[in-house]
Formats: C-alpha cells, sequence, structure tokens
C-alpha cells in the first residue's frame, strides 16, 4: 500500500501519491450532508455538536491572548498513523479524517481538507466550521491574513509542526506584522480536558535476540562512527522518529496504531545516550538490557519523555553540534537549538542505515513473507470454497484474513487498516470496510485485498486481486498490464544509486501503451517488525537512491471509476544483478509468495521475457511454500498452490518463447535464413 | 548534443549532465604541465603570463576598496555560449575552459572548475593561480571566509551571477561580517582596456515572413493575454534572455556564436513594449518593421542597451509588478526592482511559450530537417569514398560536412562547434578537432560526428555512428543497444504533462541490461535558427513537462574510454499518441532523416517492434529525402539512400516479427495449442 506522509503531504499531494490515504469507510448515505445555507441549518446525524468544544478552545485563546490557533493533524513525531489521543482536528472538528488542518479565531472555524474528504467533512462538521478545498499552508496563510488584524497573534503547537511546515507559515506570514507564537502547551489538550483518552503506557519490551540485525550497542557503535567520519563533527544525533529510537534500540511496544512503537526521543553523543521514554514502562529486565543503570557510553539513560524540550535545550547552550533529519524533527525542538549549532540532513543517518537490512535482517524478512503468504494462500482457498456460497462480505474478509495472519507464528497484528474491496469499491483505492458499511464478495466481480501484517522478524504488504467467475476481456488485459508493469519493473536491471523515480515508469509502460494509467504512487520502503510504510526507500521524487539491502514494494494498479479496480503488489529486495559486462549494477529479488489470478492473466499479451519471469518466480512460491503448506499439513492449500503455480504458456496469436524458439529451428532446419 | 547551462550549471554536474561542456581540443600534449612547486616554477609553452593582468585589476580593486573580487564564466544574459570579449575569467587567468569561475585577493588568484577541465587548467595557467577542483559556490566561500578578515568587502559584477547564484554567494556569506558588494562596472573590462575585443555590432534584420510561426504583434498579443490572465496581475515582462528577444520581434543578428541573437533586453506592458538594443544596428526598413517611430502599445520604443538597469529601476518605482524569468535575469536587475514589485517564475512566458512550436514552424523545421539530412548523406558518401583513401582527417572532415550545409538553402552556419572525433577521441563525448591537432580518419575505427547547422527556418543537431571496416561483436552490440534506447524511447507512449526525466531511463534500459551506461543527459530542446540547446525542454530534472508541439533531442551513447565512442542522436516533435483506449497521451515523431550504420546494427539483438519501428522509419527516409535528392539530381547519394534504407530483416537466433508469425501460423495450422 503506497504511503501519505503527512509531514510532506501537501506535496506529495502533488506527486498523486498522497491521494493513498486511509479514508474512513464511503457511508452509503454519503449525498446525507449539512446545508447551512437553509434556515434552520440542515445537519446530518453523522454531524458532530463543537459549539462547547469551541468555547472551551476559545477560552483557552483568550487566556494566552491570540487570534487564531493552528490545529494540524499530526502528532509529535510525525507518525503517519496517530493515537485517538492526538486527533486533536478531529475533535475540535468533528471531521475524522486523516488528513486536515484546522483554525480557529474567536469568530470563524475553518478546515483545510483534500477533494478524498470533502463529502466525509460535509457529514461530519457543524455548521461552526468553514470547509475550505485546499490543501498546503498557502491558502491557510491566506485566509488568516484577511481574517487577523495586523499586531495580532497567531499560536500553534512546535510540537505539531515539522520545520518545513512551520517554515511556510512563518514565511507566508513574515512582514505581515501578524505574529506566529509558538506554545509548546497544546490548548486544544486543555480544552478536550478529562474526556481526552490517555497516552497508551503498555510496557516496552525489547526484541528477542533471534530477531534483530544487529545489538543496539553495535547500532550506537556504527552511528557513533559516522558522527566521527563527518566532516562537521556533530557531538550528538537527536534522534525524533520513533522507528529511529525503536530501530537503534531494539525496543518495541504498542502505542502507535499498525506500528509496535513507543513515544519515545533518543539523544546519541560519543560518551552518552540519553533515551527519553516513561522509565516505568520498562521491566527491570528491559532496564538491565539497556545497561540503564551505569554511566559511561554504552549506558542508556533513561530520562522522562516530558523532559526532551528542556534537555535538548540545555545541551545546545554547551559548545556542540547536534545532527538531526529535519524531516521527523519538530519545531518544538528545533527552535531551542542555536543555528550554528544544528548539522541539518533530510533524513538522520539512523534512518538512511534503518533502510539498508543487513543478512540476517534480509533473511528475518523474507521468513516473514513465507508465513505470510501461507495465511494468504489459506485465505485465497477460504475464498474460492465460500465467495461462491454468497457467505462472505468485504469486512467478514477482512476479519478472517487478519484471524488467519494472527494464527502464524510470531504474528503481532495486522501492519495497516486492511483494505478489502469488491467491485467498484475496488476503485476507491484505499477503501475500507466497516461493520456497518461493506459488500458483499460474489463471484461476479473483482476483489481486491491489500493487507499486511506485522510480526516479531518482518513486516509484509502485499496486493492480490482476483475474479471467481469471467472477467470482462478488458478487466483481463488491464489486470494482465498491470502485472506486466510489475513484472516490467521486478525485472529490470539499473546502476547502482538510481533513484526510484527514474525507474518507476517501468511499472507504467503497459498500461501507457494502451492509454490507460494509474494516479498513486509505485512503491515504498518496509522494515523489521516496524513501519509498513518505511521512508525514505520508495519510487517518489523525495526517496533516496536504491541500494542492495533495501526493500520495497512495487504495486502497479488500475482504477476504472465506479466500476472495479486493480492492484498487484509484491515486496521486493533490492539486489545486486549479474550483468554481462561487470559494472555496479542492481535488480530486484520478489519476495512476496502468493500466485496471481491465472483467471486475469491473459497470457497472449505478456512477452517471452515476462512468461519466463512468472514461470520463474512460480517456481520460487513452490520452493518456498510448498513445504511449509506439507509441513503444516494443509493439504488443500499445497494443492492449490500446485494448480495455480502450473507453468503457464503462451497461445498462439501472441510472441511465445517456445514459438519463437520453433520458428528459430523451423527455419533453421529448412536452412532459410529470414 | 546535449547541453551544459552555464547558469545552472554546478548543479546539472550532479545530473551528469553539464559533463557536457565544449572543452577546447585536448592538445597531444597534454601531459606537458605546470610545476610551480619546482624551482624554478616549470611552465609550459601553453601557459599564460597573467602578472601583468592581475595587478592592473588588484588596482581596480584598490580603487573600489575591496578585498577580492569573483569573476564567474557567464555573460549579461546567461548564454550557453559568450562573445571574446565576455570571455573575461579566460583572459584574467588564461585558463580558457567553458565553466569555471575565478577570485582574486590582493595577494591571491583562484579557479573552481570541474574534472573535464583540470588538465587543460594546468597547462594554461602561470603560478599566479591556484587551481581548485571543485564545482559550486560553496567551496569558493569557504575560500573567501579563510582569506578574506572580517570586516572587508567581497566585489562581483551583478550583471554576471544569476539571481540563484547571488543567493548561493549571500546565504554563504551571511553573518560571516563579510560585506558582498555588488559593482555594475566590470573591473576585469577596466584591467582589460583596449586589447578587449569590441562588442559586435551586425546589423539586427527582421525575418522574411516565410520563416516565421507568427508575426511580433500576434506574439506580442498572445504574451499580453497571458499577463491579463495571470492572478497577480503583472503590469509587465521583462526578458532578459537573448533568444526570448530575437524569438518574440523575429529578428536576428550574429552577436553570439553559433546563435542569430543580438545584445538586448525586453520591457513589455500592455501599453508599451521597450526594446533595448543599439539602435544604429536597424536598418530603416526593420525600424519601420517594428513601428519604432509611433507611441502605442503595439510601437516598438528603442531604447539603448546600456540603459536597462536604471529604465527597470524607474519603472519598478512605480505601481507596478514585474514578471520576470529567474533562470535568465540577473542579479543586476533583480536587486533593482523591490520584492513585493516582482513576479518570479523559473521561465519567463515568452520562454514557456516558444517551448512550444505551432503548425508552421513545426513544417518550418521539419523542412530544415530534410536539407540537413541532404548535407548528412552527401557527407556520409563523401566519406565512404575517401576515408578507405586515408586523405580524410577529423579536422577537415568537420570543414568538409560545415562546407556541405553551408551549401543548403537558407544556411546561416552551424549550429554549434563541429564534433568531429575518430577512435579514441570519440570517446571524449564532445571533443572537438582544431587545425593543428586531430585524429586521420580510418576504416579500422569507429567515428562520430556530432554536428547541426542554422537555418533561417530551423537549428538542427544530429550524431551518426559510422565504422567502414570490420567493427568488434561489442561495438556492434554496443552501437545495437544504443540504438534499442533511442527507439524505445522514440517510440514510447506517455500521458501528456509527463517530465523528461521520468521516461529518460527508456533510452538506457537496452544498455542497463548488460551492464553498460553512459554519463550525460537524454536530450534538449531545439529552436527555429534559435539555440540548438533551447530551454526549457528536455529530459532533466528541471526540464518542464512534455507536450504536443515541442521538439527535442533523443541522443543516447556509449563511450569505451580510450577506445571507442558510440551517440545517436536524432531530433523528435512531440505528437498525439492514437492509444487503444481513449485518453491524453503523446509520442515521438523523429524529424532527423538520416539512416544508421548498417555495418554496426547487429539485427538479433532488436525485439520485433524494434526492428517494425526501424524498418519503418526508413521508409520514412525514403519517402521524404529520397525526391529530394533526385530533384538536386544527387545520383550516388540517391543510390546509396536506397542501399542504406533496404528493409531489415532478422535472422535466426532472435525473435523476429516474420518468426513470430510463421510460429503462430505454423501451430494454428497444425492445430496446436501450446
Amino acid at each position: 500500500m503506497a504511503r501519505a506522509h503527512w509531514g510532506c503531504c501537501p506535496w506529495l499531494v502533488l506527486l498523486c501519491a498522497c491521494a493513498w490515504g486511509h479514508p474512513k469507510a464511503v457511508d452509503l448515505g454519503q449525498d446525507d450532508v449539512r446545508n447551512c445555507s437553509s434556515s434552520p441549518p440542515y445537519l446530518p446525524v453523522t454531524a458532530v455538536d463543537t459549539t462547547e468544544r469551541l468555547a472551551a478552545l476559545r477560552q483557552q485563546l483568550q487566556n494566552q491572548n491570540l487570534s487564531a490557533y493552528i490545529i494540524p493533524d499530526t502528532d509529535t513525531h510525525m507518525n503517519e498513523y496517530i493515537g485517538t489521543q492526538d486527533e486533536r482536528r478531529a475533535w475540535i472538528s468533528g471531521f475524522t479524517g486523516s488528513a486536515g488542518t484546522a483554525v480557529v479565531t474567536m469568530e470563524k472555524a475553518a478546515v483545510w481538507t483534500d477533494s478524498r474528504y470533502w463529502i466525509q467533512a460535509e457529514r461530519q462538521m457543524d455548521c461552526n466550521w468553514e470547509l475550505h478545498k485546499e490543501v498546503g499552508t498557502t491558502p491557510i496563510v491566506t485566509w488568516l491574513l484577511t481574517e487577523i488584524p495586523t499586531g495580532e497573534r497567531i499560536g500553534f503547537d512546535p510540537f505539531l509542526l515539522s520545520i518545513d511546515t512551520w517554515k511556510s507559515y512563518d514565511e507566508g506570514l513574515q512582514d505581515s506584522e501578524r505574529q506566529l507564537v509558538s506554545i509548546p502547551t497544546n490548548l486544544v489538550d486543555l480544552a478536550w480536558g478529562s474526556d481526552r483518552p490517555l497516552v497508551p503506557s503498555e510496557p516496552i519490551y525489547a526484541l528477542q535476540e533471534a530477531f534483530t540485525g544487529s545489538t543496539w550497542q553495535e547500532k550506537v557503535s556504527d552511528i557513533r562512527s559516522q558522527m566521527q567520519a563527518h566532516e562537521n563533527a556533530p557531538t550528538a544525533i537527536l534522534l525524533s522518529a520513533l522507528e529511529e529510537t525503536a530501530w537503534l534500540f531494539n525496543l518495541r511496544s504498542s502505542d502507535i496504531p499498525y506500528n509496535p512503537f513507543f513515544y519515545s526521543y533518543a539523544l546519541l553523543t560519543n560518551s552518552s545516550i540519553r533515551l527519553f521514554a516513561n522509565k516505568s514502562r520498562f521491566s527491570s529486565e528491559t532496564l538491565e538490557y539497556l545497561n540503564s543503570d551505569c554511566i559511561g557510553p554504552m549506558c542508556v539513560q533513561l530520562e522522562d519523555y516530558s523532559q526532551i524540550r528542556d534537555s535538548v535545550q540545555a545541551y545546545a547552550s554547551e559548545d556542540v553540534k547536534i545532527w538531526i533529519g529535519t524531516s521527523y524533527t519538530t519545531y518544538a525542538l528545533y527552535e531551542v537549538i542555536p543555528k550554528e549549532k544544528l548539522i541539518e540532513d533530510t533524513y538522520s543517518p539512523v534512518m538512511i542505515t534503518k533502510a539498508v537490512k543487513n543478512s540476517k535482517e534480509q533473511a528475518l524478512l523474507k521468513a516473514s513473507h513465507v508465513r505470510d503468504a501461507v495465511a494468504m494462500i489459506r485465505y485465497l482457498v477460504w475464498l474460492e470454497k465460500n465467495v461462491p456460497k454468497g457467505t462472505v462480505d468485504e469486512y467478514s474478509g477482512a476479519e478472517f484474513v487478519n484471524k488467519l495472519r494472527g494464527e502464524e507464528e510470531y504474528s503481532a497484528g495486522p501492519s495497516f487498516e486492511t483494505i478489502s474491496a469488491s467491485g467498484l469499491n475496488a476503485a476507491l483505492a484505499h477503501y475500507s470496510p466497516t461493520e456497518e458499511v461493506h459488500r458483499q464478495l460474489s463471484s461476479d466481480e473483482i476483489y481486491l485485498l491489500d493487507s499486511g501484517g506485522q510480526y516479531w522478524d518482518g513486516t509484509t504488504d502485499i496486493t492480490r486481486t482476483v475474479h471467481w467467475g469471467t472477467p470482462t476481456a478488458f478487466q483481463k488485459e488491464a489486470y494482465t498490464r498491470v502485472l506486466m508493469g510489475n513484472i516490467d519493473l521486478s525485472t529490470l536491471i539499473f546502476p547502482a544509486d538510481t533513484s526510484g523515480r527514474v525507474v518507476e515508469a517501468f511499472a507504467r509502460k503497459a498500461l501507457w501503451d494502451v492509454g490507460l494509467n494509474y494516479g498513486h504512487g509505485t512503491g515504498h520502503g518496509i522494515g523489521n517488525f516496524l513501519c509498513v510504510h518505511e521512508w525514505p526507500v520508495g519510487f517518489q521524487s523525495n526517496n533516496i537512491a536504491m541500494a542492495k539491502g533495501m526493500f520495497t514494494s512495487i504495486e502497479p494498479g488500475y482504477y476504472q471509476d465506479g466500476e472495479f479496480g486493480i492492484r498487484i503488489e509484491d515486496v521486493a529486495l533490492v539486489v545486486e544483478a549479474n550483468t554481462k559486462y561487470p559494472g555496479s549494477y542492481l535488480t530486484f529479488e520478489v519476495v512476496s509468495l502468493v500466485p496471481y489470478d491465472r483467471n486475469l492473466i491473459d497470457v497472449s499479451l505478456l512477452s517471452p521475457e515476462q512468461l519466463q519471469y512468472l514461470n520463474s518466480y512460480y517456481q520460487t512460491i513452490r520452493e518456498k511454500v510448498g513445504p511449509e503448506l506439507q509441513r503444516r499439513n494443509l493439504l488443500d492449500e499445497f494443492t492449490w498452490l500446485q494448480e495455480h503455480t502450473e507453468p503457464l504458456s503462451a497461445r498462439a496469436p501472441g510472441t511465445t518463447s517456445l514459438a519463437s524458439v520453433l520458428a528459430a529451428s523451423t527455419l533453421s532446419i529448412l536452412g532459410w535464413s529470414v
């Protein structure tokens, strides 16, 4: 599933990539929207009364002498998924969409969001709220300049703005005689009060050694050597992304939906390691594991999570240089470090190092994909039996595949909200069904399942699209061309250090050839029991260059509005390519191991090379997944696997490898030279 | 030939595109370099004594109370090619390479340039000069901070710095307590004195109506309508690029080598047109053509070229908004316009409009390519006859092809310095021979010719690589894969508004497949009797999206250091693609019409589609160039064309279209279904 990274979401929108968000289920009664111009105004039952909430927030604005307050959709760590206690914009506005910014003044309240959410916003917001159908900070700044008189103050929570977002507000308001005021205490939380959900505080635990690529000590040493090698001689690295601390210390918990993270920061120097997290969440074993009872370069000093800003400010007052990754650092920490003491990169060295998996991490991720394939195959077999009976719907299907993954060894739940979409719902790309709102699966419709699991050894993400009846010729052509794109990119050989964006079009060419395309990104990195969307790996303009050891999804698709949707997603490892002439070249090794739907493949469209690859991929699936099915005595599934991985052969009129050989041999036999 | 645009060159270097410069001929005695550490220092005969020149310049620094002076390699209009009177860095340092910046302090003198020029600089500079093997402003700023004490002044000529370059110097020196001082009078010119070549002042003439796509009045009206449609309501457009004024007014001259431009600026408002150029260069007919004797929205007021800065400053003092393209505007004009009165785009609307050719401009450019093909074919026939005699060398060949182009109708000279390279010299990519230094052509070596012509109706640029003897298997494979890349990109179907950088890799895939690649860009726009490298069209990151009516070169290559070089370059028109399913899709129509060297093509490597395209392209050449050759009674050339455009057919082994058909039919006859 392609990622929408909220931190840079407005920009990704331009790349048609942010169009992959996680809109809540599309409600059948979606025409039932508010009408604030009628008298009395009409509000659907889904609308939330925000009058009291706004009054409480405006009281806080008054206390702070503010004329406006900005409420973004982010949390303190720029997480893709945020906890319920961080859904401040949703609480104040009623609008629960995952992307959108709110601004509240003493007189007005407004939300800015993109087209995915316009209807949802009109159904969830009451008439206290304006809806602005725009994205990015520019329209918000323009609005503020008209609403807020000169000399007045506009407040924001510096923990919720990335450095770039703050800069765009700051530049927009420069020389405007309005003051942009950083207020480290969140005013929505004060208004929310006791109703606000509690911050999670489940135990923070260490991964078993079997599931880690290196010890935290080895990782710390590696990062320190990168500090020492750096021309600007950083004295410390400040880590703000939760995946950074989780990876560095091999620690996990469950603070974030779908991501096994815990709220934390880390400040790593050459002589000390400071981990900012709630100490009560660590068992004595884990504290021992972290050497937290000693002082020294390999002892982890635990400090309270709430102390991060003061501690960074205090550290920055010394003669130091602090290395940060600007993508995940919030303005709250940026503003307490003097500019001349900052070393700014887009991503911290931990992010960059984590992106390249060592051989053990590669083996772990591959192993998790074998078990994930078993769960997927069990689900596909189950669907084949039950869909014709009409007893399966999108929601029960999603529940069942999640259950099957849950039964796999080392399972730790789904890696994102399962996308289980039938017929026209599949065209909505990231539609997810709910218990109330879902569609029945049918042999007459295409069904798309985009799902993944968290396992102690790896994170998975796979999309398969199936049809149990008779697909139309167009559906078969579209599916086959999506498959051809997937194969063409998966088999591409390219120079080391090539950026994904430079080769992404190979996944589209087969569709472009006939005037088809898709409107989302083509892939994203993935972690070892970390993010299902692990940046900065992928095929977008702001991803880093491909390197041996990276994992990325490859996921072209095609969507026919109101009719059907197709996506074929695999996870692939970047490996060295053996080229005829020596050189540093890379290619992909697909590690997802689930057959594609034969019923939707028009073999005559495949080139000999594509057909050859497909059959070798099927052979790999047999070799890697077959024994696991037998070991577990899943005989129906084993039989199904054999049937669905039977070598495909071309039929005339398509060019086929066999045909070519025949042709060649025929010709040579006849002594022809055409 | 791929372009190095000096304005953004340091950045292009990162894209491996700036590597296309125009280094002067590599001297055979290139190991004969200076040695300043020996005593006495050793200087080759090619070194220039700059002691007096530096003394004269330092006198000017003293007069201006400067501690350092920056001397870039640009001219006042960010031209790719600059006049001899603008070669200030070459004069002061002795180093004549086309890329490189000099800085002179009271004690030291230094040049920064890229690897193409290191040897040349060591041969041309005396020991007054340090050579820094770095590019970009950052290392220069770092050096200045060590050399120049705080409180002192660093001077530069604002007419020679692009806005971006100035910004990078300014940011680098911010808060450093060194003052960056803009001095509109160039100090090198003052030191150069009477030896400095005169600024060209040939007549400025109007193109015949037959050679223009629209009248200047139509163009002015179009640009004005874009001003009126602009949300920020510009009152004027300031044009700084010479190609902008040449295009807008359909005027030409010969101030710049290879480019038919004249030094000028234009300030276009809704009610007036002000052209800044030397009035004495216009004939009375041209003045009449420009309606220069009236006052009104369609009258061109001529003002002296030297007045531009004062006039812009005066205009900017009113209540106005001035729309500029930052890529071609220098800091000299930028600094006299208050920020709030600026509307900044990377390229002016004239640049963007010029990039899309209307149907008449397309027809004109195509017609020039037919005549250019005649000249090229005459040259290739001549080579075939004379190379075996051993009577042709790189220089005499270049002279002869230039002569042949000169004999074509509407010829106005070459469009760039002809690249005529044999054997290992072809691996130098943009090597150009000189009368003194050149290599003999031989039937045993690959020969690469990258050349083009200026014609009143169009500008051409084509590269053909040939071998008259027996190429090695590797040479044939490399050539064929370069050709495959050329074909794969030329035949690509892609969505409208796709950026070139997204599809550029299709020109590389056939090489990547076996571990080969090339280190330069894949193409650039081209004009109608304008720039041979017409931005912003092309395949690089800073090019604009492809649109119907644009022309671009497509020029993959392969270079084997010390052995041979291959490049196959055609010019192609962006046209609408007819796709199976309706949609807005584009593809290319190749307008260069010269056959590729059959002797270097390994047909067995070509896919059926590539072979089919190649033969249809050859058919097009026959239809378009054949009649022209007959009309002019060039019978040898006509015979040669027929021979070299004979349809190619595949031989086993190798999938062939015929073979496939055969296979298919065979199978169907036999009733098989493989």
